[in-house]
This record gives C-alpha cells, structure tokens and sequence, in this order.
C-alpha cells in the first residue's frame, strides 16, 4: 500500500481485509510485526486521539515512531512557494517535509482545511502539495476534506456492534458548535457510511448543505454498495427507524470562508445539540456516534453522550486497530 | 496488580517482592518482557523525572508510550461535571482520559494537589475522578497526597546503601521554599519510612504540622512493621543519631489554601536549609535524600546536596527500576 | 566508545568503519542490536532533524529514547554555578543532567554556542560544563563549536556520490542569512573536509574569517590526510574546478557577541546568496551542500536549491545512518 488517502481508493473487498486484519490484531498482538520499523508523524494542525493511536499502534506492532508538531515549529516553517526568506521563517516546507518523511518508512500526515476558499479546499491543494514532496508511503491523518483513519475506525465499530450495512439507516448529522468547523469528518463520513451500502440521511439547517463534490462522490459508493443517500431539513424525518445518528458540526458551505455570516447563520441553531427527543421515532437501540472532541451540552446533551447509546469511546479506541491494520499492510514484510 | 496507587494497599511481603524484582531488572535486564504493550501517560501536572523515567523503563521492557502532557493541552481541557461547553475548551476529561487510557495496557496519570481545601485534596477528589473514568490498570504518578513511585524508588535506595529498617533513624523535615508545595511526596515518604519499619522524626516548624489522617495513617503503619513516629520542632534532638534526613518543603497546614497567610509564617523561616551543621550530633554517615527538583541554598546549601552524604541521583535513578517492578507485575504475561 | 564529541578524537580507520558501518546499517537493518537500550536526548537549543533522526535510529536498531527539550522546561534549569535559587528556577542543572543521563545507556546534549564571547565558545565551556556531570557515554548533537554527526552524516553523503577524497575540490562558503549564527557547522565541516583528504577552499568575506584555532585544527587534519586548506574572498578563483560547495552563514569572528557591528558588516553582503552563476568555472557536476535549515532565496537561489546540484535532503537522510553507526558502536554488545 503506496498510500492510505481515501477510502474511495479501496475497493470494498481491500476495506474488507482491512477491517479483518484490524480485528485479528486486536484479538492476537502481533509484537514483532514491523521490527525496527519507523512512522514519521508530521502534525500541521493539532490532535490528541491521532497523536496517542498512531505512536500506540506502531508500539503494538514492535515498531516506532517520532512526532514532529506544530507546538515544536522551532524554526519557524515558512509553506509559501517562491519566497525569499528574509523573515522570522528559517525552513521552509520543501526542505522539512521530504527530510522528516526520510527518517520514516512511512509518514502521518496532518493539515487541517484553510476554511478561506472551497475550491482551494475541495481540491486538497494543501495536503497534496506536502505529499508531493515526498516518496515514502504517507497516511492522510486529516487533510481539508477526508479523515480516512477515523473513517475506517467507524466502520469497524458498527461492525463490532453488529449494526447492519445494507438496511441500517445512518444519519449524519450537522450540529451546533460555536465555530466553523472542517468538512473533512462529514464527508468522509457520509462517504464512509454509503460505501458500507446504508440509507444514509444528511440531516441539516439550510446553508450548512454539504458541496456538491462530496455529495456525488458518496452518491457513487452508495450506487456501487446498494445503499442510498438523502438529504433532509426535517429531524423526525431523517431520524424515523434510524441505526445511528453522526453528530459532526461543520462550517456553512453557503459563508465559506466568511466568518461573520456564518457566525450569524449558526446563532439561530443553537437548538441543533442532540438530545434524547431526537431518538423518538429512531430504533430503541440507536446508536449515538461523534468522531471526538465533543461539546458536552452543545453538540450533544451529557445524558445522550453518557448514556447507552453513546460509542463514541468504542469509536476511539477502534482508531488504534484500524491504523494499526494499515500500518501492517503499508509496511509489514508482505506489502 | 490492577493500581500501583498507594503503598499502603500492598503487604510487606508484596513489596519486598517489588524491591527485589526492581533489582533484578536492574542486574539483569529483560527487554522481551514487555514486548508491544503500551503505556498511556498522562500528565495534568508538570514533569521531569516522571516523564523521563516511565518512558526508560517501558523501552527497557521492550515496550514503549505515549505522552499526553499540559504544554500540548490542544483544545483545552475542560474538567467540570455538568458544564455546557460553549467556552474556549472544546473536550472534556470525561472524554479525554477513557479514550487515552484506551491506547494503553496500562496508564500513569499525574494530578497535583489543587491546595485551596484540604479536605479536598485529602479525599483525592481530583485523582479519583479520573481513576474513576478508566478500566485500565494504573499508576498514580503523583496525586494530591501520594507519589508511591518516588516512595518504592526511595525504600529501594535505603536498601542499596544497606540502612537499616529497624532502628534506623529517618527524619523527614520541613524546608524552606518560596511557593507552598503539595504535601504528597511528605505524606508518601513519612508513611514509606514507617511501613519500612524506621524510626521517624518528623521535623517542622509550627503551623507545617502535617495533617491527622496523614500522621494516624504512618502510625498504623509503624504499628505494623515495628517502627515508630514522633514529631519535633527541634532540629538538635530530631537529628540526634539519624541514619538519613529527608528534606522536603510543603504548604502549611495551617493556612491551607491561603498564600498569603501561608507567606507570612513562611518568610520568618529562611534558615530551615539544610546545611552541614544539622548534621552535628547526626551519625557521620548520615545521608541527605530529596525528591528533586531541589533549590540549591534555599531548600539545601551546595556542600551538603554536592557533598558525600547527597544520594538524590541514586533516588531519582531508581525511579526506572521502581517502576520497571510495578510494570513488569502490572504488564507481564504473569500478571 | 565513551564519547562522540569530535571527528578529531577518531583516527580516520576509526572514522572509516563508521562509515562502512553505517552503509551496512542502511542497507542491513538490525532491529535486534540495540533491543532494550535507551538513549537520553537532551536539546538545550531547539531541533527537528537531530530530535526526529536520533529516534528513528533507535526504534530502527530496536532500542527507543526519550527526548527533554527546552519547551518543557517545566521547573525551569537554572545554569548558573554557587547560586541561591530563590527565584524563578526550581531545578539546577547539576540534578537535572545527571538524573536525565541516568536513565539511558547513553545521553545525547545539544547545547549552541552563547555567542557572546569567542574564547568562551571556542573552550566549549558550557558543554564541558555539562559533560562534567555525567558518567555514561554522550553524543554531541551540536556544541558551540562542533557538531560531529552533521560533519559524520555529511562524509557518507559525498562517499555515496563516489565524490572524491584526494583531489576532491570542497569550497565551504559564508553566505548571507539575516542573523548572526554559531560557528559549530563551519568549524566542523572544514576539519571533516581536510581529514577527509580534500582540498579545502574557505570562501568569505572580511570579517568573517574563521578563528585561528579552528584553522590550526583543520590545518593539521589536512598534513595528515594529504589535503590541503586555503582562505579565499574571491568567489571566482575558490570555485574553479570545485567538485562540492557547501554553504553555511556564521557569525562576524571579528564583531563576535557585537550584533550591531555584525549586522553593519552583514547587511552590505546581501549577494552572498549561492547561485547558479557561482558554478560557471566549477566542474559540471559540482555539488551543492548545506546542513538544513536553510532560507530559500537568502543563502542559496530556489533554483539551486531545487536543482540536480542540491544534496541537502540526502545529508539530512544520512543523519540517520551516520548515528545508527554511532550508537550501534556505542552500545551494542560488541562495545
């Protein structure tokens, strides 16, 4: 495996064995796996749930790795092309990514959305010019647009509990937050959950739709797998005889970039936090799902969230061995 | 063992089992012992030795961890039961500590003391409350009122140096420093000398008396292994024939909470350094012991902690071997 | 090996199986020779290719480190020698160093030049100061005046392009950079380059000459190896028929701690900026070198960078393999 950047990527039997090979990992260790075997960690943007699994997994596989993070941006990392560096900036990308890529067998990377343009976005324009620079296989640990790792990590969690693909009704959900978030956890989701062959309805406010680009490209895994997807304003509706309800809070498509109308658009949806009422016509045993970090009475109410319904938990922890079969593939002895 | 939390939840028997398999290791190393387990450690207080050591001892072990620490505290952390989280911090402890415990065959949390009430630190309400979010074995790594690694790691090096338990002497004594320090390594090394079966002084000025369920826990514990405990404001008598002075400053008790009374009672007693003349009526090969980080000519003059009778390195050293026990009972395949 | 200070203290058979050691480490991974062993890694001056290349090299010989480094400086160290530490400064030096060495097989310590006083840098007093208070071997991961795996990393690089050493032309060049930089890369590249046989061009402007000392030291490298070392300001006669030129901006040696002096003599040395028509007497295929982190634009053209010249990002690689010889001759069973 060259790269782990998408799981549109993957054919639906390559995502199979992955989530196979995630399973039998976490049920028989395999220790000496990847001997000697380094992961370069490269952070742009924050993290706590991917900084702590990634160095885990590799641990978990008889390997290692190293974290280079934004709080260490010791020299100042200039990303501009074609700049003289004539100011507090002493290293520029070009350099720093290829030389901290050539100390691994593989490298993580992260490089959250500008959230300024979305073209510029929807285009990866970010994240590929990093990976361009390099040759060793990169995983995309969160580029502007895909979470494959949390993606993967979710699947195998339904899996886990049993929840049917084709026929389980999955409703991603926009929340309140008081920022404009990324679209890289919403759409690979509702990718995710369409290439797993569910009903899947996007439930949200109006302004907040999800680009056309992402909903046609889980249109066509939907097509491929057998599932279906719909979108939706109506929370009774979308939530009738759900499986699972993905919380996710996301910038307005509509005020892309804008902060100020945005801002304006969501301090109308504060009632957008899911609360028991939401599950009323949903299944009994309806899931609650939410990629984490959560606002605890604002995305979601704490009774939903320490309640029964809520995996959230199960869905970090299920990171660790869904990076963990990648990494195996990536950089075991059989790849 | 599911918590190394306190050496009071262990027997004699038990720690001398620990004393000796932290010797073992130190002689004879076993890097296989460990092989792909993983230790989580997560640090809402600062940390040096702690930090430093626990990461030895894994490698050593042939296993490895991650650091969760303050200064990468990314989203900000909130700590509040029951809050509505529409402020600066979008994740909450709740979330947090199951899901890095997770990562993690085992976890090391380090939670200083709050010092604004002293039944609150007493009832380690901060520690519990997150021990109480995991199923993970654990580590305290320094609570409110406990540091058992720094304990086991000062009864092995009493051990090393062949003094005594029985009819040793162990004056644990009060220093002057600037701030009010926490009052865990004084509660654990007063308790650790008497389960030793030493015979304690417990040197302080008025106003830093330590508190009655500190003092009634270390008498149990004398009780048991036939050590004794007294407590003295005079410097002359405590030292008296001493095998070992164990310096360490705390807040008073007094004034629990309160800087500035804590100040006030603080600043008359510059001259509790310890410097050679303590050491007159002591025996000759008394030894000086500190938890490090020390102040040099404040808590402890250059010649005494530069000096023959300073076994701080050998303390902090054992530290790794200390916690290479605990991990080894905790983690190895015989656990 | 006890230290790796200076490529001065190896007689070139010495330096020789280094290098062939670290080629066969490139080429033969041993993730056994090290399992179990940690290496200390002590950054008193900021890093990115020391810290992630030093890890890299232990997971991949089956060992682990662990790294402290200025962002934690959590008590903060204090350096100077008899002082009272009453202030903001928990921790001395004198403790921290010898704990951290304490915990590994081996430490590492990167401390830069002060940059204050020339015959204070020149006598490495801050880094004798620090090597002083440890026991086990140590690495100089960059000193004030030396940084011996750059110049080991920066061997096995030309070696790997088969550049000559006898008869080899290797111009190390000042270059402009906006602020007043150590002496370290300059003074241990020139003696790598004479030990190596080469012959040496030092290409700079007045102002910038090299120390005498370092001079001398280099001088008698290059009697032994049968190179030769001569001083130049003018670009045109230095870079005839060169094979490398390596570029590094340093410090005034005349202004040496003066910035104000420096910056005046600096700012009129803007076109100290490596490009393309420095190369027009050179050979054909004459190599651009330079340690990292440089400023595009600045020290070097973006086409020169960017160019088949540049072997800036193989030196960084080589990093890697240069301390995995280091380390594998330090603390393999074998030493």
């Amino acid at each position: 495996m060259k790269a782990f950047n998408d799981l549109a990527d993957f054919s639906s039997d390559e995502i199979a064995a992955l989530l196979e090979l995630a399973l039998r990992l976490e049920q028989h260790p395999e220790p000496e796996a990847l001997r000697g075997k380094v992961l370069s960690l490269l952070f742009l943007s924050p993290s706590l749930r991917t900084l702590a699994s990634f160095q885990a997994a590799m641990t978990r596989l008889g390997g290692g790795s190293f974290v280079i993070s934004p709080e260490m941006s010791i020299h100042g990392i200039e990303t501009r092309p074609g700049i003289v560096m004539d100011g507090a900036a002493a290293e520029h990308i070009r350099e720093a990514v290829p030389v901290i890529a050539s100390y691994g067998d593989a490298i993580g990377i992260r490089a959250f959305a500008q959230r300024q343009n979305l073209e510029f976005d929807m285009a990866e324009t970010e994240f590929t010019a990093l990976t361009d620079l390099i040759h060793t296989p990169y995983i995309n640990m969160e580029s502007a647009m895909n979470h494959p790792c949390q993606s993967l990590a979710d699947w195998k969690t339904m899996d886990d509990l049993g929840m049917p693909a084709t026929g389980g009704k999955f409703v991603l959900s926009w929340a309140y937050h008081p920022r404009a978030l990324p679209l890289a956890v919403p759409a690979s989701t509702l990718h995710m959950a369409a290439k797993r062959g569910m009903d899947v309805t996007v439930l949200r406010p109006e302004g907040f739709e999800l680009p056309d680009a992402i909903m046609q490209k889980a249109r066509a895994a939907a097509d491929e797998s057998g599932g279906s997807i719909v979108e939706s304003e109506d929370r009774v509706e979308a939530m009738e005889g759900a499986h699972v309800i993905y919380a996710k809070s996301w910038s307005s498509t509509k005020h892309y970039g804008d902060k100020l109308s945005d801002q304006k658009l969501r301090e109308e949806l504060l009632d957008w936090c899911v609360d028991e009422p939401w599950f009323d016509n949903a299944r009994d045993d309806c899931r609650f799902m939410h990629c984490l970090p959560v606002r605890r009475g604002v995305v979601v109410s704490e009774r939903v969230l320490d309640g029964p319904r809520s995996i959230v938990i199960a869905e970090a922890r299920n990171r660790m061995f869904a990076q963990m079969a990648v990494l195996h593939q990536m950089l075991g002895t059989q790849s």
